[in-house]
């Protein structure tokens, strides 16, 4: 019994740090994946990461849950953690776990704002509900992926999850803490989308926390952009359905320009983003938390190629991504 | 007779581009002072300008209103362009012109968005209506200077004008198109201002307008961030007169954040103020116009010379400004 499990990340297009307060977003699926298989093992579960910052690690889940790690003493910190935690879940909410080795594969930047946290959460639930014989719907499959990441961070919204479960472009609103969310898909965006990134100084939590704090001391003015950010929102799914990407990349700049009124851009961000539009994109705006990570650039087709590279002179990496492809899947390759 | 004047120049502290929109703003006069001269002359007006953009540049302006550049054709742009706009409003509103020549020097960068224009022609309305034997109050003085800046510039603020007029630190809140506006003097701000400031790519006219796009294009949306400044600059007069600078800083910064939604911030400006909040100021935010130009940051005072280096070495130039500083002062230095 072998279970194959290919999942995409995702780019947040619009609408973060304003969805923590209640605010809709938008969100795509990204066409970087990840890769899980998870097949028999003799006794426990031992996991191998490959790419999600703990390149070749190994750890071994003895079936009395104590977890022991082979090589890489540091993992629970990192992507791990969030397998664990889904593992566990499934225990409690499912059935007793059989013995697996669960090996994980990721082309992506972690800690970049992609999701890879979301993509390792609901590809362990996907595969191993399916290693174990289930059948969940993607319903079942957010719930306890955001479940998943909600243990882990202590706070998490449902865009992630349900991004890279569904695919596609998602306009996401939340209703309620616990995973539950209004959500509309959207249709294509037909521009390219460049991906910019550097590395992260500051992490998510953290940045949370500072705008939190910066809302406390400032409640009119940072709710009121909050409530804008809602509103940008709001204009950029009527302008996706219109077609309009010129209209959309300016808005893309204005989005840009309230999150670092909220005090998460950085200046290598900064580099990227104007690069991005002297290169010729559309707009460009920073995606995810913020404080470094990464960046996302509108960008017409023929543009594309310079926009990568004008973002690369810049200090970044990049590439060129697809957005809005199919959700995660699973496939038994074996029986 | 001869008559000296010396006119401040001017820093905005919050509120630019909102109050186009009939926003209140703070500004305060900026200790680098224009000088200028009038004295007794035999035929016509000569005016020779040094630093004003015109270095060496002379016009003889001949009674019948024929200017004549001597040796610098592209006058009528810049800064003389203020000074002759001016004379004819003093001849238009007050008396006949006399022979004079008029010598005047500045150490400010010209567009950099210190109001250069606002001192070069409150210093001519203020010493040529001495000169001419009137002793004007400093609001007849606004007034006509205010009408100056709206015939060369199609369209103008009193802020500048009122600001380099009456010294200090002033909120503002234009009533109507003409240069009424209600002014409150607020108390001395204690730390330190850093001035930096590199060329300017596009001119006040072309951002104004490009703004009033993304306005007509976004008004809910722009609308609102316009209203948020209007918020912002309540939230400073208050933190002012509290002296809490470091909300002050904060503050700086997402104003600057809020320019940079409207499109007017560049990645010089970006630079410059990553520069002084990374060398200890409490916040730094594009002033002017933006669109390359000056920042301003606000600093605790030993940190003014790191801030200064900072800016320095991120491309720009810098200086330490004392600000609030008293308005025009006229003196008649020989009779």
């Amino acid at each position: 019994m072998k279970v194959y499990v290919k999942c995409p990340s995702k780019v947040t297009l619009f609408g973060e740090h304003a969805i923590v307060y209640g605010y809709p977003a938008i969100s795509a699926s990204l066409g970087k994946y990840l890769h899980m298989t998870i097949e028999e093992w003799r006794e426990g579960i031992v996991i191998m990461a490959e790419g999600v910052k703990v390149d070749g690690a190994a750890v071994h889940i003895r079936k009395d849950w104590e977890i022991r790690s082979l090589g890489y003493a540091d993992y629970p910190k990192h992507a791990l953690r969030y397998i664990i935690t889904a593992l566990k879940l499934i225990e409690a909410e499912y059935a007793k776990l059989k013995p697996a080795k669960i090996m994980v594969k990721s082309t992506l930047p972690v800690g970049a704002g992609l999701g890879t946290s979301a993509s390792v959460s609901v590809a362990t639930i996907a595969g191993y509900l399916k290693y174990l014989g289930y059948e969940p719907t993607r319903k079942e499959i957010v719930k306890l992926a955001h479940k998943t990441e909600y243990t882990v961070q202590g706070k998490a919204s449902p865009m992630d999850t349900s991004t890279v479960t569904y695919g596609g472009i998602l306009y996401i609103k939340p209703k309620g803490e616990y995973g539950e969310a209004y959500i509309e898909n959207l249709p294509k965006i037909k521009p390219k989308v460049v991906i910019g990134y550097v590395e992260k100084k500051y992490n998510t939590g953290f940045l949370v926390a500072r705008v939190r704090e910066l809302l406390d001391k400032n409640p009119k003015i940072i709710g009121a952009i909050m409530e804008n950010i809602g509103r940008i929102v709001e204009k950029a799914k009527q302008l996706i359905k219109e077609e309009r990407w010129e209209d959309l990349g300016r808005l893309m700049d204005v989005n840009h320009g309230l999150l670092y009124a909220l005090g998460v851009s950085t200046l290598e961000l900064e580099r990227m983003v104007y690069a991005s539009r002297l290169a010729g994109a559309y707009g460009a705006k920073l995606t995810g938390a913020g404080g470094g990570g990464s960046i996302v650039a509108l960008v017409p087709e023929e543009k594309a190629e310079n926009v990568k590279r004008a973002i690369e002179i810049s200090g970044g990496k990049a590439f060129i991504a697809e957005i809005g492809v199919r959700g995660v899947e699973v496939e038994k390759v074996k029986s």
